[in-house]
């Protein structure tokens, strides 16, 4: 059997991190496909990988090994985990960053230190632990045998309206993907009113437009332009009004 | 059949979408290999985008499927293309993107619908359309399957000497490969004049050089440093001259 | 035989340089699974890409090929060479680039053009001549067959107690991994002074950090936070001293 990983990290692209998990899973699974979600999650923020890979995973076949490692607990006590669903397996540290992805799902604590690079480092569990079981994983370990089962911490999807993220485009992602049906615009806290439309090409260039994305979201957006240049400040967590 | 498809986007790497495409296209393309060209398109730059596709196509082998998507009319009513000709297929928006690297080739406007994902987002047309659609073509579906035959808009390659490109070691590539044989120097507007040689260490470091580049483009240089440095705004139309 | 490549440049990946890269070595060695190290090695900059190289390639399976182009010297009579070792093959410029990774090892010149690609540009080797030639070996070519036995340029490690790279997270990586068994704390120049510990989880959030970092050298580190946003300038070279 032979597989597909996917990475998330905040390890960056410019130093080697990455590269070696890369070795450490082609030498314990030849023949895997390496895929990378991103690498430029912003250093510790496990919110932001976790929204990352929820958005993603859902379009990778069938038993597809999903790494995250966000991991600004690492050399503590935090466990590291596998969170195994109908459709995948997730593996990463035991703070939140899968959950998005993989909201329900059997955990798993990883404990078989036989399974790891040994010596294990203090501070990169991912090539020392996740980079390994991930491989195994991929070629067709029983997820249980990486140890016993385990009650995840869970990040709570923010509930009121909200921005949540924002894209390479200047796009607004918020917190929800329905209105009801009389809404007529979405009123962003220190941006102004974005007509609700199909899509941005349903007004005119550098105007201000609000839609369903392709995550199934709620966005806000500039037409051939960025909604975020227009906003002082990080615009995430900024409320938002749904106006009927 | 097991082929390769190569990505051009101007997505960029932070965020899931490009991510999202290699997950559809492994999954109806298991074993394909996946190659990215760049995610760096500026944002929305057609012609940018095109002309990385023109410089790195024709090095991949035969059959190769390359992918761009730089898509400022998506959801609007522009089509969508595959062109075939006699080494590869190329498939994008069409807005002249592919138009560079495959001037020439049959062109064929995607409509069955029968072949994308299902449901179509209004505005992710390179996970919903194009990364199914590639996925296909690398797995042996014939081309004019995608829908009739097209005529394809084009991008018009600049005639006169002039600025066209520039990389990241700050060199400037120009919209020309040939000179007269008795020319002595390349004068860029706003850079100075650049004495014509084989290579840049044909120079003292530090100094102007202009010679035929790797894409068989003139370029001009700062040997060991950067002319775009140099320059005030964005070089690229900027005016250049031929010293005979 | 398919086998694994890995790619260490300063291309960047906004241009195509790197993807007409892979296109050749897909070309001639089908199959092959390409792994980048980094692109993002500062302009020219040997040493870094030779550190970063280092730091990874021993985590590859046996038999991998390692390709570094950092090449200041392209065009010049500068050779390129091959370093076998007992584990790996290496591909580069003979400018120390692959000695920090190779240091011991079989080096051979690459003199035999027949195993180029045709014609070769004057200033992109890393497409011409170095892409063909790893991809060749990765199919099994013999190392003797690229040319003639050959004493490469070494770069020296530097011996003082030195920041020597600076990483994604800010952390300084020193020149040496080993201190006496009594030593307390590392005093960097213009940062201050770090309590030596097994990880940053051993300290407070906010404060300064000194552990043996998981490539095996002394890193200084602010938990939760980064060290080089603490100081002016840049970090390597700067003066390191252990205190007793």
């Amino acid at each position: 059997m032979v597989g597909i990983i996917t990475l998330t990290t905040d390890f960056g692209t410019r130093d080697g991190y990455v590269a070696a998990m890369k070795g450490v899973m082609l030498g314990l699974a030849p023949g895997v496909t390496l895929v990378d979600v991103t690498h430029e999650v912003a250093p510790q923020d496990v919110w932001e990988g976790a929204f990352v890979l929820a958005q993603v995973a859902g379009f990778f076949p069938p038993g597809t090994v999903h790494v995250a490692v966000v991991d600004p607990g690492v050399g503590t006590a935090r466990a590291g985990i596998v969170i195994e669903t109908d459709k995948a397996m997730f593996v990463g540290p035991d703070n939140g960053v899968l959950t998005l992805a993989a909201p329900a799902g059997r955990a798993f604590r990883i404990e078989d230190v036989s399974l790891f690079l040994a010596p294990v480092s203090a501070t990169f569990h991912g090539r020392d632990v996740f980079a390994p079981i991930a491989a195994r994983l991929a070629q067709g370990l029983p997820v249980p045998q990486v140890g016993p089962p385990h009650k995840p911490k869970r990040l709570v999807w923010r509930k009121d309206p909200a921005v949540v993220a924002v894209d390479r485009f200047g796009n607004l992602i918020l917190s929800f993907g329905e209105v009801p049906p009389q809404a007529q615009a979405i009123d962003v806290d220190g941006l102004g009113r974005a007509p609700l439309r199909q899509t941005y090409s349903d007004v005119a260039p550098g105007e201000l437009v609000a839609y369903v994305g392709s995550s199934g979201l709620l966005e806000v957006a500039v037409r051939n332009g960025s909604a975020v240049s227009r906003m002082e400040g990080d615009p995430r967590g900024r409320k938002v009004f749904v106006v009927i």
